[in-house]
């Protein structure tokens, strides 16, 4: 949505194609304290707000999956379920997903007790004891930063160690206030209302409850960005490849937020990139030759 | 303030110097209608908001200019006018100035016919005629830009060529609505509450008037990095050296927003900069032994 807000202020025609929620994965936040100017607002409301503002400006709109896109020339050409477009130029702005556990009530108690996002999440339980699950360097490094302010931190990996940066794993095992137990795998959320008890199982497949108000699940992110492979290049893990300036190695295709290669994935960072991104944009097409 | 924000947040200490105006560059915008959420704000206002935000968080704050700054061990002495500190990281986000042409009355038309930012600025002049002073790539852009709503672009410049790219200057030429005029050069800023006519001279110093209601002048921004030359790398322009992670040659040294290496300058792209900042920073201070 910042794309095409600042594609709108350089007058320039803009579609947005939008599969599922406008905003993405931050409409799933029930409260957001790090936007710059909101003191708390929910996702959904902070999405709402953009949308607002950039439908003053006349953007236009539609809840299309795009299924398929090819470069015609100077021109891509987008397939949706339902329509087919050309554009000069194309932003792609798909975002990423937590990985989740695949838990069967998991979705239930998201936002509830279960949470993806410790930098987002993590200072709604300063003083508490929380539980972290994941083995990698962002679960190492939400595991710090939860120690910071929250009384005790107790990580919970499916193997015997870790995989992170050394740095980080000295750090995290040397953290008086982080409990480190390997090899138990979460199999059953519990809680009336919100989050109270994770059952874990072991691996000769006795299990235990454990109490716990938050839990952080660190496993990963999962973009999709499998359409646009034939036209620009992806990460091991599926991102696109671009640099800062979201540029990509297909020209007139540029690439916004969670969706490309980057260190940090954050609503500020989405909302710098589709700033950039439609600035290269626009130039790009005020440069093309007709 | 967004690096405060994210440091806050994950409960680390922080200490806010600040040399001018909180906010910086953005303070002196009349109207911003590019920062997501906000339809309309005065870039003071939109300041005020982040510091009511980060000051109800518990940042500490100083007017104080840092006059130097050392490192000893892992530990950065900073000296101000007032007092020292030292720390465990810096994250330095002192911003960049657009230069001024340095006109006697210069300062009394800002935000009144006088304008350093087209993309910011440039959608309150829709269908209107404005003038452009510049020769090098940003100029370029910002007459591409502007003329893609306003009626016609003028664009003076004081050489007999540009200075950009190609591609730039083969657009620039070819756009109907933008009306170039080489070797002239502003001299007076004429208008009673708001810009009306600038007075240009020419090369045999003969002078004439011109109309208009709003001047960008794109002929380069200043960063003020010489006190951090000694532990990180300023590339020609003064701009400190960075990736896009904002990490420098010297550990624990962090840049955010417009004092870095970059390809756009905007306030989304800053607090961008400060959360990326913010982040690498507190995970350095978590790893670094004591």
């Amino acid at each position: 949505m910042t794309a095409c807000l600042y594609s709108l202020r350089n007058n320039k025609k803009v579609l947005l194609l939008e599969k599922e929620t406008i905003g993405g994965q931050i409409a799933e936040s029930p409260k957001v304290e790090n936007y710059p100017t909101k003191k708390s607002i929910s996702g959904a409301e902070l999405a709402d707000e953009v949308f607002d503002q950039i439908s003053e400006l006349g953007a236009e709109f539609e809840i299309e999956d795009v299924k398929k896109i090819e470069k015609q020339g100077n021109i891509f050409v987008l397939t949706t379920d339902y329509n087919t477009y050309e554009s000069k130029s194309v932003i792609v702005a798909t975002g990423a997903k937590h990985r989740h556990l695949g838990l069967e009530n998991e979705e239930n108690y998201i936002g509830k007790g279960v949470y993806y996002c410790a930098i987002c999440d993590g200072p709604f339980f300063k003083g508490e004891e929380v539980t972290l699950i994941g083995d990698a360097n962002s679960a190492l490094q939400y595991a710090l930063l939860l120690a910071g302010y929250c009384k005790k931190v107790k990580i919970r990996t499916l193997f015997n160690r870790f995989f992170g940066e050394k740095s980080l794993i000295i750090a995290v095992k040397s953290t008086p206030n982080i409990e480190i137990m390997h090899e138990v795998k979460a199999i059953e959320f519990k809680g009336k209302d919100s989050l109270e008890s994770i059952v874990f199982e072991r691996p000769d497949k006795t299990t235990f409850e454990e109490k716990t108000k938050a839990v952080f699940i660190a496993i990963g992110q999962v973009p999709e960005n499998k359409i646009f492979s034939s036209l620009v290049e992806l990460d091991k893990s599926g991102y696109i490849i671009a640099n800062e300036s979201c540029e990509t190695k297909c020209e007139g295709l540029f690439v916004a937020g969670d969706c490309r290669t980057k260190d940090v994935r954050q609503v500020t960072t989405a909302i710098s990139d589709g700033a950039v991104a439609a600035t290269k944009a626009c130039k790009y097409v005020s440069t093309l030759e007709d």
